[in-house]
């Protein structure tokens, strides 16, 4: 027979999940309903609300993917590629490279624009390898989990002078910590994550289609393969038609309708601002240190911060003595970044001063040996 | 600003969620690992130890999907199938129609072999379909949710005296309350949910694969379109490589995990044995009413009871009879079936003796008006 399980108390600052508010975590004790009970569309109403501000768009098909953050770009990739089209990927790290092998398996011919991993695109690139595609679709991951870089999301809006682009966004590691402004950005499709800047545990993506999108998904010559992400049928079930597709997860629901509601008290603005402020002190510390950051400061993600690893320090045995001494995570760098970097959270309620000075000096004291 | 969400405590006997034990909720307050935490491996290994045993496999590919039971069934289907393969799908219900209609999606050609709702099988046909078809794949849905109908999927085996059969069940409704014997079967692929038999809260599919399932995977001419899905991607998390595919819903997989040890510490033939006690018990309570079973005695489930609707009552006044007088959610027919019977599930810990006789005087009282 198997012990119970009791897991150490981790600081995760990694690149997610993040620790969640006892708010949040109690909030999965609600007592559980069934997925047609009128008071949990109640609640599916409310979380669709509470998605919208935090997306800051109006879009009404808004809701969350009973999945992970994959499934959310799943969801988006697989409803809006249509065989033998031709796509235009940004990539400049891992996730944009996924998003390139996860159209090139929904059928896309994939036009990849890239850049270095860590570094900026070519915007005008960008423009380019669009005009000269004869799709519509353009991709690009806002915050690139896998290097800590920012990508110039609200540029992407003038794609439109060209032809009528479908702009899909990755929002996983930036929504909740960042401005996403799905609206103002001219964005068509987003999801992201319940476990990083929004607070909630892992096991949620959120989404968002705008009508442009979705008028491109009902145009299609043939439905997505996929039945758990067709869009339109997931619709049916978050709109008042309410046509059972899946059994939904609820407790999960409950806790990201409390994280979306911390977010809202504490306001978009001051939460992005607070996030920005303990990178910054994040960086400060440092670079007190003798290290440095890998991203260009105007680069520079809040949430997720990159640092190159000195020379001659063991990246394994840092992370090891962190994880085994302070029980803090971080992350290993991966790809072409793997051993050259490590990865640190700040995101959501780990976003906060004690823990910028906690990392700094268990991080002083690893790198000691 | 919206107020916290308090719902009322639901006595759950609908097709699914059913109640979550207190123990299976504390389970999910263990502190929150990271996917790549070394004490989270450990609770991965434990739970696929713990799934083979309540599958009843040896099949190492045992691990649960991150997403509801039909992200298991795609994930079942999507990988098994491919292009333009002739697919044996038996369809007596509701879950039996959306395999067959999710088998086209990833492209099968459907070969039906169908029996009303409610009814059994010819197996003599499903055998002369399989003969006459030139696929391999076999589909049953063990326990049909939507009728209260066990299908014989201890049958299916002697199918291989035919040809190299790879027969899929689905379990979704049958794990945890009846026996599904996975390798006493000769069963190759087979999904279920977390919310029903199992008792945990909604939000992952266990799923299970052969060998020979495994090998038939491993020769498709292409990789199936879906990412999130794909069994060949999520076994290199899963297996001692642990390469990173997505976050994992750590909290929901720590509540399996401690649901399928309170199955085995009942043990599995204890379990079933009460299933099937209180099931008889409800039936002898339903007919003293005056009302009928849909399903003939040796076909019925145990885990989910379908009662007709006696002539002249209104269903869906009694059901919200039961949903507000007393907080009991019981489930409505669908398709052919709607406004004809009532669905009770008595599943994982709703499957007692209290709950049985609450029900029945509920519904004596909900019938009285």
């Amino acid at each position: 027979m198997l012990k119970p399980f009791h897991p150490p108390q981790r600081i995760l600052l990694g690149p997610g999940p993040s620790n969640v508010e006892p708010r949040v975590l109690q909030a999965m004790l609600a007592p559980l309903l069934g997925h047609m009970d009128p008071v949990y569309f109640s609640c599916m109403d409310q979380l669709q609300e509470l998605l919208r501000a935090v997306f800051e768009t109006s879009n009404r098909v808004t809701f969350s993917i009973s999945g992970t953050g994959g499934a959310g770009m799943e969801a988006c990739l697989a409803n809006l590629v249509e065989e033998d089209e031709e796509v235009v990927v940004c990539v400049n790290g891992f996730f944009g490279q996924r998003m390139a092998e996860m159209a090139a398996r929904w059928g896309a011919r994939v036009v990849r624009v890239e850049a270095e991993w860590g570094s900026p695109f070519d915007m005008q690139q960008v423009r380019e390898a669009f005009k000269k595609s004869s799709g519509r679709i353009v991709t690009m991951v806002h915050a690139e989990t896998s290097t800590g870089m920012r990508n110039p999301i609200e540029e992407l809006k003038s794609l439109r002078d060209v032809r009528d682009a479908i702009l899909v966004v990755d929002s996983v590691t930036s929504l909740g910590a960042h401005p996403v402004g799905v609206d103002r950005n001219g964005i068509d499709a987003s999801y992201a994550c319940s476990q990083k800047g929004i607070g909630a545990p892992p096991g949620l993506a959120p989404v968002t289609f705008s009508e442009r999108a979705l008028e491109k998904i009902r145009a299609r010559r043939k439905p997505p393969r996929t039945w758990y992400l067709d869009v339109q049928i997931l619709d049916k079930y978050w709109n008042p038609e309410r046509v059972y597709h899946h059994t939904a997860p609820a407790l999960m629901n409950y806790a990201l309708r409390e994280a979306l509601m911390i977010i809202l008290e504490e306001g978009l603005e001051n939460r992005w601002q607070r996030h920005e402020r303990n990178s910054r002190a994040f960086v400060a510390g440092v670079e007190s240190l003798g290290m440095e950051m890998l991203v260009a400061p105007e680069h520079r993600l809040w949430s997720l911060n990159t640092v190159r690893i000195p020379p001659g320090v063991d990246d394994a045995a840092v992370r090891n003595r962190l994880l085994v001494q302070h029980n803090i995570e971080i992350g290993s760098g991966f790809g072409v970044l793997k051993g050259k970097i490590w990865r640190v959270g700040l995101m959501g309620t780990n976003s906060n001063e004690n823990i910028v000075l906690l990392l700094l000096a268990a991080l002083r004291s690893a790198l000691e040996g």
